[in-house]
């Protein structure tokens, strides 16, 4: 499918310029694009790159809507632009309605018509899958789950009983949703599990990673709001909620029963301490350690960068004597505030 | 089902108060307990929060004896009489035994009669599957693996064959158990793989996380014992040995031969290195690197908590001065102790 | 099956002495090996325990020619040696070629009649599946994804649409290829996905393990040059290129756009910032975080061991201090150099 500029910007808004009526079926990077593909530069510094472009057409950035001559849109927020031209020249899957030979439906399930289920999934008794939702080959679906409408699964997905998902929420490949938190009571050395009775409760537009983890409640439920977005390999433990449109990297682990805010954004490798709060818009960087509530916005670190090898390990070793250092420049600035009044 | 509290003390003694014949059939938090539900106080300081409660018995700690006068059970460890009484309410799944169609078990594989094995799930060849073991749905038992009694696989797990696991043994979701360890010798640049023959060994009443991985062992085994609890997205390198009781929270990584101790307590996203030696009752904190073998009991810590970005980059900055920031207290101490001897 | 250490000699090569005409069928450690095992010793260190040994024949470094009188074959690298007679031994599966009647393989797939599909694997329409291929159980392999020769894909592995798989590569249980990037843009707050339209590419003899997940490029590829080993539970985003012979040890990160060169080698959970580029034989060590590019070969580090708790709780807070403990030494050698004027 290909689309002319003029379609393009009416349907998104931009300026258009130099427009000679080209057609583009595909996105591509500005190094890579041909004729019929349109390219997109986000910030001033990468409009030096355009000129040996082969791109058709262009999104520039207000600073570049005169660096080059050929058909280009002009937009204040050029990858944003972009998204929704990717999006519009690259559909997402359309179901083809039906339940596929090889799936197992549990007869008191109730699929939607126009949904489409895969080869090898299971979808246990009292499970409801909504409208033109897609559940991809092998997914299990536990009982009473519920999901709303344009879901998409991916394969090997798992579903625990009776979590609850919105409409237009993706899972990826081999994430899991509702398993047990990890919640034991001490018996003289031994655990005894604690049952984890609540479920996982995730909001519309929400999408999961592949291989994530979200344990369901022990008593009351997590939750995932409308607009989250986890990328791979990610750990939510029971009863922690995240708020709308928070954004978390891979490999972040979230202890139990933390409450996250709204549009956070999380570095990659992230963790953060159970039971505690962490404010809206806040911001954290990648590999670091919250262990406290954070009652304010703002951006909170406690990455350490590398260095060559050998000068980190006599730069760490004073690390672990810096209480011995600490007292030392204690003691010489007693000893020269003797000298001082000594004179 | 409900139960009287009578008949719950008689199960897990405890004293009883102020019985008024009420029965429960579920469990919930103080402030969302409604009077068909019991709830519980673990410690002191939370009973100022059972005023308003509307919970129709409670479990309290000594010191909350007289707190209130409704039903009430009164026990040294509140949080293990919860754990008992919501198993009571909670029971787990039973098997409805018997081998679902859509199964694929292998005609030498031997499968108890009363075990469930669910739809789209493969079993190989000589498998075992013991008394009342229920195996979800899409999960892989590979050959000649054997699996003891009472034991629950949620969906999509994997075991590679000739894996052992005792009884009461749960593994959540998308877990993968005997994979190979990574074990390659290096040929000119080249990796040649090292064939990973041991087993993985799991011991009864263990419960494994939602993906988390454990390899089998290069030539020996990889050993879990009895009662050990691992958490989500754990990596488990092949021959690592975890002693009985011991507890690891999630994203925690176990190189390669490293030997735990029993009722150990592992936090998340910890990393132990490979070859090393743990005592018994080691406590390892969250985001903590243990490089060398720990001897003895205690508790080990070399997790940085965050500042505020700007604070930390200046702090940060330091550390990687240290070493020079070190040789200045020195000389300091020098010219000082000359001043002083000039006095 | 059972060699005698000439076949074995002559295949591998090495310093044959002593020879009995002993046969070996396995290989065992020093110290469990028996008289059909043949057991290795790697380093010079390690000889002194082969006394006890009941292995029937040995592999020994040159140091260690005359350390023992039985059987025994000297390589200067026994560790590789090693590899090759436990491979000798211990072969790969063979295919039982065939597809599974429990198998959904798309009537526009083209599987290779040498080809083994395992039962509940679902093959996508337009994907191809090179000979002697072994896809295991419950495998999904999306539409138009092209595998090799020679791979093994053991239990529940997804790999999404349009990936590409060389020959002899090696999928561990769980692990995902081809999952969407985290790619978004911002809409006053609200996240606008970006269609992820690049693939991923592995080479010939790549082995990736349990639950690790590779995203498939925004625009163009995500690249795993031939050779690479991955450990489990690793995060490879969008974009990443990893080149040829490069290893990577479990609980790793790999942010968008990364370019890691060959022969790297890297610790466990390291985790290394997007759009940076390392250069070929880097080593970089456990917990370890790469924040900006590395342009020559060398170790990199920034991990903290641990200590016992208190002490590093007395000297982390310091850290956090370290720019104020830094200017109190500045202070000092100001007012030392005062008194020394002053002398």
């Amino acid at each position: 499918m290909a689309y002319s500029l003029a379609e393009i910007v009416t349907r998104f808004g931009g300026e258009l310029l130099d427009d000679n009526g080209v057609t583009v079926s595909g996105v591509a990077p500005v190094e890579r694009a041909g004729p019929q593909e349109i390219a997109f530069v986000s910030q001033a510094k990468y409009l030096r790159d355009i000129g040996s472009s082969q791109a058709g057409a262009l999104i520039l950035p207000p600073e570049g809507r005169d660096s080059d001559r050929r058909p280009r849109i002009v937009s204040d927020n050029p990858y944003l632009y972009f998204a929704r031209v990717s999006t519009l020249l690259n559909p997402a899957p359309q179901p083809i309605p039906g339940i596929h030979p090889a799936a197992s439906v549990h007869p008191q399930a109730r699929v939607a018509a126009s949904a489409a289920i895969g080869p090898g999934t299971v979808i246990g008794e009292g499970a409801v899958i909504g409208e033109r939702s897609i559940i991809g080959p092998n997914c299990v679906i536990g009982e009473h789950a519920r999901l709303g409408d344009d879901c998409l699964l991916h394969a090997n997905v798992t579903i625990y009983h009776q979590c609850v998902l919105g409409s237009r929420v993706i899972l990826h490949g081999g994430c899991v949703i509702g398993s047990d938190g990890f919640g034991f009571a001490n018996d003289k050395g031994r655990w005894v599990k604690i049952p984890q009775v609540g479920r996982v409760v995730i909001g519309d537009d929400v999408e999961i990673g592949a291989c994530t983890t979200i344990d369901r409640g022990a008593l009351d439920d997590t939750v995932i709001e409308e607009g989250v977005k986890l990328d791979n390999l990610i750990q939510v433990a029971h009863n922690v909620k995240i708020g709308a449109h928070t954004a978390i990297a891979a490999c972040t682990g979230i202890a139990g029963s933390a409450k996250i805010g709204r549009h956070c954004m999380i570095g990659g490798a992230a963790m953060i301490f159970g039971h505690i709060e962490i404010a809206d818009g806040v911001r954290i960087s990648t590999n670091t350690l919250i262990t406290k509530s954070l009652t304010k916005p703002g951006t909170y670190t406690s990455a350490l960068p590398f260095s060559e090898h050998g000068e980190w390990l006599r730069n760490a070793a004073h690390l672990r004597n810096l209480d011995k250092l600490a007292g030392r420049i204690k003691e010489l600035e007693k000893r020269i505030s003797e000298l001082e009044g000594n004179k």
